[in-house]
């Protein structure tokens, strides 16, 4: 077992197109010797938005810091906030804006190892 | 997609054995409509525990508020607190135990759907 802290965890820039402002982390994955499932960190920051896009894996998302907006597929705005979860399903178009003036937007986002 | 609050989500005292003072909850399962994996939410409460146990599933815990200890196979004691991850691989026997004489220890349990 282990217990991971998010400050020994390295950051990198996600340069995945559509993608502003955001930085990514792999606290629990593949190297750590999780057999099924990642957990991912996304860090966003004021204004910045992660890619409006569509895939055939789902999210698990937990919202640890911040706040924001969800959007879907037909461009509505779900208001998110620390310590609410979401759950994007397959095939669910959907992004992260992080809606306030000030603060990062830091979330949970949970996938499977294939999709790390 | 949906955005899910723990205080929409019911509470169940953990009926296992072994488990003192936990309750249970299931923000993003199977009912959601989560098609791989899980999270459940864990609430230990001062002096609390969850069971010293071992399967051959893994968990993949983020602590949400609070403090304890997450006891390894050996009986050594790790130290985790509020925004620390912690893998525990399957086949590895484990227990969490709340430390704080004041406030609860909540944190999220990640499980393969089977084990939801």
């Amino acid at each position: 077992m282990q217990v991971i802290s998010l400050d020994q965890v390295p950051s990198a820039p996600m340069m995945m197109a559509g993608a502003e402002g955001v930085t990514k982390q792999v606290p629990i994955g593949v190297a750590a010797g999780a057999p099924n499932f990642s957990f991912r960190v996304f860090t966003v920051v004021p204004g910045g938005h992660t890619p409006y896009h569509i895939h055939n894996s789902e999210h698990l998302n937990y919202v640890m810091q911040g706040e924001g907006v969800l959007i879907d597929e037909a461009g509505n705005k779900h208001p998110v906030k620390a310590g609410e979860f979401a759950l994007v399903k397959p095939n669910e178009k959907h992004q992260y804006r992080n809606t306030s003036a000030t603060e990062d937007l830091k979330m949970i986002c949970a996938v499977l190892s294939a999709y790390e």
